[in-house]
């Protein structure tokens, strides 16, 4: 018997394509990870960039789930080797079939074929969780709001597009808290760029005031450089500090003030986006979108999300 | 940036599973994939061996074939480059996720798992389609009866499973014509054995008289060798036969006569199991079974090719 594994080797036609940007944004349900997307997408435009979900590679339906012992958060409730594969599939520039969970009814539905495109944006609850699907990303974020702030969002959300009632939600949310516990926010420790949006504590803001951002840049990949921007007295909007993270390593942290009016924002924000080497025509529109309102630390922690995808040096 | 294709081989955990024997089962529709296939699985077990249709990999469920300008033998109307992925993953002791298409409703729904066993039956309109796909198999098998033979299997399956009227069957047979001889038949020359079951033309063996089979051994894969077993004289069962493929190559043909009684046949069978290695208890109940009735030639054509599913030497 001829060696089969060389035989398929040669047999495979030569892809033409190079190897894409592989962005992984984790975090637990309502978190924010389609709103950093989406203002993501758009700014590279549909052609250079695909998306893709990894709650759509959850094993069980929601009938199914009702009688199993764990939540969707929970790895084995969900193809965890297969999302590995196709994961690391597309990191090699190959299509995939992926599985497609309809949010809505709750159902698996028939899948739909992804190539990848210059930059693949990869979300969902467990996309840095395992070692293997980890080693497919160039850039890796993890959202981190306060849990309160996040019960808010998952309770507006789940109540407004998916059809349940506050009281449900908030059983689930119950439900689900050992799983993310265990699962979920143990994946912060493995993103090199940690997104918390929050109030700030020491401040006593009043309601309606925009959230402000902390960006935490890891040493893990090489940030731009923003000293210059940043020099301490030239704006309000934002500062730099050397921060431990919770679990002690050194990191950056980037503070962006959401009190502060929108015309400071705005020119730190141009003096980053000429500092990251300006392709022309000012920051893109879609940063900072948040519904039909703006945010500018939104804004400010995608654009320091892009700087990788636009210029990581391949 | 780090050697990311290194990081992903790094990563990914070993496999202590062994890669699968590989065998494809390509014909046009109605040709007797499925019979020829459900008798080995059977024979080898549940457990040892695992099955999948190419068919499957339709791109378009039936209403959206309606609009398109070729049949499901298409190539472009099945996602080919996924099906070679697949059938590579499998052959290297991968895991996939198939697409399923289910006949019954012509819809394409959610997918499976399909984990690689020791043996894994491919079955399908193209699985010998292209050259990345062939180079996946250790055995490869085409099923190849008289068209007027498959059009009366067609008809009587597809009227009695699938819903359709004759008419409606021979309209779509006539469509898919030219497909079938531009996609399917040519598949033929790429099997290692082409299996054809049909009445022998020289004889006028009365109705209902088994078909018989003539089995093309291609010498590009080792066949047992029958010489011991199939001296001329020996038995009026069958008999050997060095002839010419249509394409000019030479080939072996075996000749199973389906007019000569069964004890004669059985015989024969005994003693091709018993050459091929016997592991025990006669050969398997399964192999022959024709829904309920039992065919020699059909037995026959399977011994041969579990032969190479029980003894190839990896």
């Amino acid at each position: 018997m001829p060696d089969k594994s060389l035989r398929i080797r040669r047999a495979r036609p030569e892809r033409a394509g190079r190897r894409p940007i592989m962005l992984a944004i984790a975090g637990d349900s309502a978190a924010g990870k389609t709103t950093l997307a989406r203002g993501l997408e758009e700014a590279l435009g549909p052609g250079r960039c695909v998306s893709l979900c990894t709650d759509d590679y959850h094993r069980y339906d929601r009938a199914e789930r009702k009688d199993l012992p764990f939540t969707a958060l929970h790895p084995d409730c969900n193809h965890v080797g297969i999302m590995e594969q196709h994961l690391q599939l597309l990191a090699t520039g190959e299509p995939v079939l992926k599985p497609v969970y309809d949010h809505a009814t709750g159902e698996l539905v028939r899948p739909e074929l992804v190539e990848p495109a210059d930059v693949v944006i990869v979300e969902g609850l467990l996309p840095l969780y395992s070692k293997p699907a980890r080693a497919c990303f160039d850039v890796t974020v993890f959202l981190d709001p306060p849990e309160e702030i996040r019960r808010g969002w998952k309770v507006q959300r789940d109540c407004a597009k998916r059809g349940y009632t506050p009281e449900q939600v908030l059983a689930e949310l119950e439900r689900r808290e050992p799983e993310s516990a265990a699962h979920i926010r143990p994946q912060r420790r493995h993103a090199d760029l940690v997104v918390r949006f929050a109030p700030i504590e020491s401040r006593d803001d009043p309601a309606g005031t925009p959230l402000s951002a902390t960006v935490m840049l890891r040493p893990t990949i090489p940030h731009p450089d923003l000293s210059a921007v940043l020099q301490p007295g030239l704006t309000r909007a934002m500062h730099l500090k050397l921060e431990r993270d919770p679990d002690g390593r050194p990191a950056e942290s980037l503070h962006v003030h959401g009190y502060v009016p929108r015309e400071e924002s705005l020119a730190v924000e141009k003096a980053i986006w000429a500092e990251l080497g300006d392709p022309g025509g000012g920051a893109p529109e879609s940063l900072g979108r948040l519904g039909d309102a703006r945010s500018e630390p939104l804004a400010i922690a995608q654009l320091l999300i892009l700087f990788h995808l636009m210029e990581l040096d391949r």
